[in-house]
This record gives structure tokens, sequence and C-alpha cells, in this order.
């Protein structure tokens, strides 16, 4: 019933410290855990990294704010023989004993992640109101959220009602030689293009707070080094990669482009 | 029908004061009545430890702004033969005489709190205006709500035609010795390394309204223990468990780490 | 088909003043009729007791802002034949002589009370748009709401061209000899012990608007009351019941247990 | 079909001034027509007396911030056979020669109200997309507005766009003899405590803006009338009907109530 | 099937200055088109004579901020065999080639009017998505909009992307002859008074925006001629008509009243 | 399947740079695509070009702030045998294989655009909640979107969560001597006239920021063209087509018209 949800192939992933170490003595006590860290640094793949190395189905759920509690939980569907029950993910990953993945979960609305509570408290139970039923999760069941701290406004954080009820695992970019790697693996590139890539993303993340919102993700410098792959120069490249989706404005965009060229010349 | 109401077990609850001779007073007039304490102190524990000491089914609901008057008293469903009624929690545990508890009432929205308030008059009557019906409750029926003082703006407040109708019964965070004791035994760890924890907690609690929200509960020290006790080194755990779930602030993920590497070094 | 709306026996309740003849007089003219007063001193009580005394039916309606028109006037539901008029709580009580009671009236949209304006005109009729029906109200029928003035904000408050349809009964705590019997009568304690509750209430009542939202209503004292006959000390029923109810500031709670010590030392 | 809609008896309407000539001028050529004036000073009696006197079935709709343009015109129910068309009161007024009164149209979110802009054309044809058909509206029908000019705020004025569709009849309180005659017939009561009630009013209007939102309409004086054909004593019949509905200020209570001892001692 | 949607009669329409010519230059291209003026200047009247002289049904859809997509497009409805599809008028009208107007276009949502955008590009093809199929609009098809551009706000305008879909035809009050003539026609008054009528609206026109939100229509003035062929004095008429219509401000409507004085002695 | 969404011919596209090449190379690598550039400058015309060029079917969809993650997805319908599924754009085209092009996606609530982002990631899956059912992308799916950066308000963004899942592709008018050939290309009209409006358009393009909020599309041009085509005198086309489109402004609106005569005199 699970097998849409396992993992076919591994997931590339390559640990930039004691991540998987830590994964795994959260997963062995299934305390909920909080994966923290910008966006584009690598914590849905290591999520279902995680999944297929401990063998476990992953239903992912992007969270958004029209996203309401029966989204997560179920609700009744009328059929030809009158109402039937649609299970929600929350719930399938609880009964049958899945890891649930609630990716950027402050979008939501914080009043739609009350419902979540119930399976993080001691008794791990899920209460179907509407169909009278307390669902007990599977002994398996493990709730996992994600978390990009940097860039929440006050209007929209978690409350400390939730937090507490969470462990957290730190991510940050990739240190140079690892995100080096991943670069070169997955944008199918030579050492000397990713080193470049990765030192431009590292000048980017400088800016951040000064002009950037963000700095380069590890996904941007794979998409530019795909894009040099296909024969775009790499200037180019990183125009269309990196400087243009990470500003509207002239001015940083120009400055961006200065700095891209004495990397590239 | 209540049965999956009903708690297999008795929940592990280590009284700090005189809150079960409080709670069983209350109880026996059936006088609704209102929880207040910080998060993760425990009150949600004490409620399911009365309901097994007393023998009651609990019906539990987590409130959140979506939750509708409906949601709480029930509603008509479509079924094969015409519309069937979905009965609510609230009238659930008002018709079969279990304790309905309300966790975190400030986060419905207050005019559908008004929907219990029949239920804390003298009558102790539930009109269900879409049965026309009225629900006199059972003999057995009692409300209970939650609700944490330190935590509630201008706009998230219970009203005094609500307060007025609940007796309080006062939550904090236990004494250190009683704490050493529930972070042993929840957390399958020794008394040294639990004593430590509480005392990193207490910190913690300090800084409330200094940089911090809230404080640290007694579930972060749990969760610090079990990962101990799991291989994670103290220093990491506490990093995981109470560091980065209570701030995202990094100068004060700084001091509070040079706070944890004075208890364990 | 309304004795579900019949009360039972005859509800307790001791008038105050001369509220009885006022209202008797605006039923003989059928006379919509606003109880106004604080919250808890009375006004749902001596509702139910005109009802019981004039012999009608009551239909009670705890207003909340999700009430729509629909809710009041009626809908129409799917059943297995079709569509099924659904008869709201109003229609119920204008087609068939009951005193409709709308509770805490500013809870509901004023554009939903606008509702109610056609049974409050000469015609008394209520006409259903969505089944084209004019119902013509039974003589019997009388609406009454009830109204907290201390307590609206600017937002939600009666509009002119609502209040002016109705006459008003003010209430207010009944005088001290009155509340004590009451609060001996329903608390079940002795003459000595509802005094001095009735002493900490009128202590309570004077620091309205100085740190106080609202004094202490005679609900409060009668809760208070009904532990002390259950075993727990004045001090700490009153403060279960009157000071952590009434206020979550420190300062005032400790303010209000000083209080409450001058009075049972 | 309308009979419901057609008034059995003739309404009591004591003509102020030419309003009636004026109206039957716009009635002729099916103006549309706007009565301004304060809340309680007749509208509402006049449009009914107006139908009763054009013998013209009266469909009347009490505006609010719910009501939907399908409110106004129709919609689709599901019955046995599929979905039927409910035709709402605006069309079936339009369709059947019937005058629509649309009571307070302010309250109507401006956008809703657009959907009576085409009856108000030349062509005076309801479109009702829902069906895909154009409702030519009968050559009785004609529209008609309520709507107090005193009361609005910016939030809530009608448009220019919907303003000059309609021509306008200005209303205000009858004159002292009139409005005397007026107490004397729907309060059954003498002439000389009729011409102290219409003084006490006089009164209250010119408060109106210096304390009080709206002066007591003629209304209120049928009521305080009715209270002491009851046997309730004219100073508690004015606190009761005039005093407590126009203001919850306790300071302004005191200057009316003292207003009121100079007419009746 | 269009047959509801042709004009039975020629419209009246005289025109002020080259827009006959205008629009069929853009007919003939099929250019998407908007009319730009003040309201109550001849807009709706307008494009009612364009439909007929050009032989095209007109569907017309006065628009509101309730107005969905799929109140343009269509949408769903159940019915005794399952769902059939209600085609929306938007539509409709693409499909069998009539002219689609949509009258005080910013009074919808602005993201509402997005809807419209894919059959104002070259392919003029309407994607329903609910029903995965694609439109192709019908040879005959043109879309029209109105629009007061002296009316908006800035919450309430038409974006540019939107905006640089249409070309725009501009409407004024007409020239006094022409209005003159037009009063005349319409309201069945002679030169002398309609002369006067017309003198009066445009001195109130140059009120406008010093005290007067908008100036008195052509509508209006037909409205008080048509007043006075009922026998309602000219003074009178214009109050009706005008004055009241114009503005709630005690002031002004005084200064008016004047101003209409120095016109009828 | 998929017929309807197949280009029937090639639509006109003038290359202005290497934006092709470009296309090209993302789409090799099923990148997903931004297409960045102001309003009405040829991005939906591009891509119906790459459409056409590479053989794939286009499903285009207008966002717009009512657009839900159901209506990009898929929703449960009613029909005659129970619930069927009905498939959104978005899930068609990622299962067979067409380019999904969602035109100005700021429109669409940023949490609404969250649900595209599964199909962004390595695995490009759409996990459909409402079904249990992970969809596997086809091989050749692309996700392209387009975005106006001059446009936005802060409110109204692509997050960075969001942005950094593209590469991009940056949109201009094009070069007079390529936008003159448009213009001749699509408004059917001679070198000179084209040559004439091009530098109209320039001058208002710098007025952006000065006044305007945007300058002249080519899309403008080509109307202009289009009508004056059709008869309509040039400095009275570009009247209709540029300036009152452009402005409400009356001085705006005599600055454009100054600078049109300067042009065709």
């Amino acid at each position: 019933m699970m097998d849409a949800y396992r993992l076919a192939s591994e997931p590339y992933y390559l640990p930039v410290g004691d991540e998987v170490a830590q994964f795994e003595a959260a997963w062995q006590a299934r305390l909920p855990t909080m994966l923290k860290g910008p966006t584009g640094c690598g914590k849905t793949r290591f999520i279902e990294h995680m999944a297929w190395r401990l063998g476990r189905p992953l239903v992912t759920l992007a969270c958004n704010e029209d996203m309401t509690a029966s989204d997560l939980v179920g609700r009744w569907l009328l059929d030809a023989g009158g109402t039937v029950w649609q299970e929600g993910p929350l719930t399938l990953a609880a009964r049958h004993g899945a890891i649930c993945y609630l990716d950027e979960v402050v979008e939501a609305r914080q009043d739609t992640i009350v419902a979540i509570h119930p399976l993080t408290d001691t008794r791990r139970a899920l209460p179907l109101e509407k169909r009278n039923e307390v669902v007990q999760a599977h002994d398996d069941f493990q709730l996992v959220i994600s978390y990009n701290p940097g860039y929440q406004s006050m209007l929209k954080d978690l409350k400390q009602s939730t937090r507490q009820r969470f462990v957290a695992i730190d991510f940050h970019y990739p240190p140079p030689e690892r995100e080096t790697a991943i670069v070169m693996h997955e944008g199918h590139v030579g050492d000397d293009l990713a080193r470049r890539l990765v030192a431009v993303a590292g000048k980017t993340r400088n800016l951040k707070g000064h002009g950037l919102e963000e700095g380069a993700s590890t996904r941007m410098l794979v998409y530019a080094a795909t894009l040099v792959a296909r024969g775009i120069a790499p200037v180019q490249a990183c125009r269309m990669a990196v400087v243009q989706p990470l500003t509207d404005d002239a001015h940083m965009q120009a400055a961006l482009s200065d700095l891209v060229l004495t990397f590239f010349d």
C-alpha cells in the first residue's frame, strides 16, 4: 500500500558532518525532528537519503497557507454508495509507519500545524474527530519538518508550543570541497568549473543581508553546471542560473555579473 | 462506544503540589476547569493521569483557528440514504460522560469557544440547533481547558465571559528534585545527567523575556536525555533538543551553547 | 414539538428589583427586550425563570461570529429524496410561539443580526427568502437578547438601528444580602462563608478599570463556595475560583490574594 | 403566487409632507427610488403603506454584509431529480411585478449591490448568468431602497455609480403634532402622555452628535407609551424604552434620566 | 441560442463625436476595447447601440468583487445524471460570437480579470481547465470593458498588464446642445426645461472635487425631466433627482438647492 | 489526448538575441525555466514558438489569486456513479509530457505556488495527496513560468525558495529594427508608419518611473498599426491604442498626445 512512497533508488547525498548519526539517534527514539537550514542546501535530499537508508516509505507534503487540518488528516468524500473516508497523508503515514516530512512547515498556518501536536505527545496518537477514531501511530512512524530560520517574518514563525516538541538538526551550505564534489556529480562537469562556481556562490553568500535576500544555493550551482554541460558559456550560465534568479535589482545584477566575470575570464 | 477514548495504562505523572486534590474537588462538583501554565510543563499529562485515575474516557481536542462550532458539536453528512448526523467530539463527551479536554483553547476563535458556554451553565445542556435537540450532559461529563497565560497576545485571549465560567488550577515547571526524577524516568538516564539538564533548564527559564520567548520545558530535557541514551554526546544533545529549538538568533544560540558547556565539560 | 425547549423545573431566581414586573409588561405587549448587564450577574437565569413562570418554551442561542443568517433562520439540507428544509431556531420559535433568547448578541456579526429586524417590526413577520415564504410570528413569540454594555469595543457594538428596536431591562450584581442568599443556596455553604465571599467580590468590583477587566461575578462566588463544600480551604478556593480566572497578571494576582487573606485568616 | 407578499390590511401611516405624491410620480415612471432618513422615522411603514395603496405585492429584504448576489438573484439547489432553480427575491419581484424593497441597503456589500444595476437601466432587464436567461422586468416592478445618511462611515457608503441610478425622497422625524398623533394611535395612550414623550424625544434629537449617536425614534416613543399602557410608570418606561437603548454611557444615562424627570414629575 | 442576448429594437443613442467610427475600426480588427468615462454618461447605451448596429448579440456582465473566474468561464453543476457543465457568459459569448461587455470592470478583483487575458492574445483562445478544453473564439467575438477613470482608488485600478491589452475610446458628458436633445427625447419634456436642467448639471460638474464626488449625470437629468412630466414641480424634481442623490452633506445640499433656484424661479 | 494543446501553425516570433539557444539548453536538461520581462514584450509568444519548434503540447495557465493548489493539481468531482477524478492542468502536463506554462506566476498566491515545488526537485514527482498517488513526471515535461520583475510590490513577489528552483531567461522590448519589423508584420502597415510608432514607444519607455507605470509595449504598437490599417488617422490611433490605455492622468495624457504629434504632423 505504501509502495508509491518508497524510493526506488538510493538518492545521492554527501554528508557534511554528523547529521546522519544525529538523525539515526532521533529516529531510534522516534523523536519528532526539525531540519533547520537555508533554501536549497540539501534538506529534502537528506530526508530522502535517510528514508532510503532506513528502508522506510517517505510521505512528503509541501506546506502552504491553504493547507487545512483536513488536508493533513483526511476528510469524507461523497461516493456512489454514500460518503467514503479519504485518508490524509499524515494519517496514512501514522497508520502505516512511514516517515512524514512536512516541507517548509512555516508556510502552513500555525493553527493547522496544531493538528500534528498529538502525534508528538508521548501517546503518539492522532484523534480523527470526523471518524470518532483515535489512530495509534505505527511503531515506525516518525514526524520530520523542515524550517528555514533566516527567512521567517514575525508573522510566520513556529510557536514555542510547536518548536519545543521537536529536536533540531542544523544544516548549512556544504564546505567548498564537499560542495565542489556535489556540483561535479550532479552537474556532470569537471573539477575546475565546479570549483569556480562554488567560489562564486561563496561571494554571493557574503552578500546576504547586504542587498541579497539569500545567497546562491547548491542547487543553483548544479543548474549552472548543467547549462554549461549543454553548451551555454559559463558566464551566461551563471547569469541564467544564479544572477537573474537571485535578484531583480539592476544594480545588484550588474555587481553580480562583474563578480562572475572575475572568476570566468 | 467510548472505549477508544479510555487510557490503556496509567500515564506516568509525578505530582508537584496539591493539584490532584484540587482537581478531584472540581471533578466532584463537575465544575468546568482550566489548567493554566507554560508550554511543556505537564498539563496534558496531568489530565491524562486524572482521567485514568477517575476511570473516565478522555476526549482531547487540539484547538486551532480553523475549528468551527460544528467541529465541536457535530454536523450533517451526506450518506447513501440521505444525510446522517456526525456527532462532534464535544457532544460525544457530553452525551456519554467523558472528560472533554480542549488543549490550547485560545487558539480557537473566541467566538467558537462560545459554543461551550451552555455546558458550563447550571443546566449543563448543549443545544444542537442543527438537530433541534437539546443534549442534557451525562452526570459524569466534565469540561477541562488548557491555557498558557504567558503566551497570549491581546488579540488572542480568553474573554471574561468565558474565563469566569471556569475554576483554575495553576501549573509551573516542577521543582528541581521532581524534575530530575521525571527526566530520569522518562529519558532513561542517570541522576547526574538529569540533574545537569535540569540546571541548564533553570538558567534558560531566567532568560524568558530577556532574549528568549520561553525557557526550556521539561519535555525538552526528556528529549535531550533520550538522545544521550542513544549515544549522542550531552553537549550535542543539548544543542539538538534545547538550544536550536529554543531560538533562531545566532547570538542567543552561542550564549546558550556556552551555558551548556559550563555544565558539561 | 417544542417540549425539548420547556423547562422541567422552576429555575432558582431571587429577584433584585422590579425586573419581573418590567419583563411581564414587555411580554404582554410582546415588545422585543434586551437584558443589559455584566457577565455572570444572572441574565440567563432570569430569562429561564421568566420562561418557566410564563409557561413558554425557551429557545436559547449562544451567539458567535460564525453564526450566519441561515443558522438563525434555516437552510436546505440534502436528504434521500432531495433537499429538505432545516428550520432554524429563530424560525422555530417564531412559528411555535417560544421565547427566543439570543445570548451575548454582540458576538454575532451585526450584519447577521439584521435578520431579526423584521420580527421586531409591527408586522412581526420573518421572510424566508430561501422558501419564498413569509412566516407570521405566533402570538406568543417574543424576542429577547442579552448584552454586556461594559464590555464591547467600538468594533463590536449594537447599531442604533438594532438597539432602537428593543426595550431594555438593566441588570447589576445583586445587593450583598441577596447575593449572600444566592451563594448559600447555590453553593451549599453557610451564612458566614457566603458573606465573606460576597465581601471579596465587592472589593474586586471596585478594581474594574483599575487593573481588572471585570470584577468577580456571582457565579464565581458560587464556584468558590462549591469548592469549600468539597473540602478545599477557603483561601485556596478563592484562588482557584476568583483570583486565577480573573487575571493573568502576576502583580494583580498577588494583590488579589492578599485581599482574600484579609477576609479569611 | 405573490399572495404571501400582499399586505392583508392597510398599514397605518400618517403623511408628514408631499412624500405620497412624490412617490406616486416616481412609481408612475417606475423610477428606482431611494428613501433617505434616520432610523425608526417610518420609512418601512411608508413603503408598506404605498404598496397597499398601489395594490402591489411588496418583497422586503433586510440587507446585510453576508448577502451575496445569489441571495438576491437566485441559485441552483439540489433536488431528487437533479438541480432546481431557487428564484431569488429580486428576480421574483422583477418577474411578477412586485415592489422590491431593499432595507438598509448600505449594509450590503457595495459589490453585491451592483447586481441591481441592470434593473435600473432603461432596459429594466436582469441577466441570470447562472441560467443563461435574461429576465425582462414586469411592467409593475419597481425597485426601492432605504438609506440612513447620518449613519454611514466612509467604508460603508453608496457609490455614485449606484446613487445616480435613484431618485430620492427625504424623510425626517414627524413634526410634534403628527408625532403625538402617531404615538397616541400606535401606543394606545392619551394626548398628554404622548405630548410629553414627543417633547423628550425632541431633546434627545438635539443631543445627536453631542454624546448620542442618534436621537430617540418615533418607534421608541411608541414602545414607551405601550409600557405605560401596561402599567409601568412613565419615568421607568422612558428608562426602559428610551434611555437604556440609546446609550451605554453612565453619565449620558444620568443626564437623560434627569431630562425625563423634568417632563414627568 | 443567443436570441435572448439580441436587442429587440434600436436603442436610442445620439453620437457625440467619432466614437461610432472608432468602435467600428476596433470591431473590424476584433481588438479588445475599453470604454472610458464618468458614471451615467452613456457608455452602456453606446455598446447596446453598437451591438444593435453591428447585428451582434450582447452579453453584459455587471462586475463585482464576488465574481470569480468560474462565474465568467463556467462550472460543473450536479444534475440527476451526474455533473453537467454550466457554461459561463464569457465562454458563451466566445463560442457563439457575441460581444461580451464587462461593465465597471474594476469592481472585479483584478485577479479574476486575468481570466480574460487569453482571449485578448493573438490566439483568441479560452482554456477551460475544468473541462480540459481550449475554446477557440468565434470570428465575431469581441471583448469590451467599461471603466470610470476618475473614480478608482489605488487599490482598485486596472493593472498595466490588463490595460495594455485594450484600445480605448474616451467618453465625456455630451456637449450642451446634444445633452439637451437627449433630455428632451428621453424625459419627454420641452426644450426650455431640458436646457435649464443641462445648465444645472454643468454647474454641478464644476463642483467635482470641490465638495462633490461626481457631477450630475445625463441620466439624472432624464430622471428630473421625467418627474416634471409626471407633475412634480421642477425645483422639487431637481431636489429628488439631482441634489439628494448627489450628496448627503447638509451644507452642500443647501448650496445645490440655491443653485437650482437660480435656474427655476 | 493532448491534441487540444498542440499549436496548429507556427506562431510568428522574431528572435531578439540568444533566447532560443538558451531555452533549448534548459529544455534539454528539463530545467524549470522562468521568463523575465515587462508586459507585452513577447514572452507568451516566445513560449508558443518554442513549444511549436520543439513539437511539444503547451498547457497555459493564467495565474490569479483565486487559483488554489487543486486548480493546478486536480480534484474529485461528483458524477453519476460517484466521485471522479478531475485531473488538473499541471498534473495533465506532467503525466503526458507537455510544457506547462504558468503566466504571470506572481498573481498566484505564493502558497499555491508551493504546489509546483516537488516537480522542480530532482525526483520530478507530483504527490496527489487526494488520490494517494505520486505522479512521476513524463520525460518530456518541462515547467516554465513568466514573471514581470519591474512590477511586483513587496507583497507580491516570488520567494527565494521558489526563485532558486528556476533558471531565468531575460526579455526586453526588441531593438528598434526588430520591433519595426514586428509591427509591420503583425499590424499590416508599411515601414514608415511602423518606424514612427516604434519611435513613440521608445519615448514612452523613457518615462517609466517618471509619471508612467510602464512604457508602451510592442503589442500596443501593433494595435495602433491595426487601427491605422482600418482607416483611423495615426494620431487618433495612437491616442486609442497608446495614450489612453497607458494612463488616466490628464496632464500625462496631454504630454503624450503632444509627443505623438511630434512624430505625426
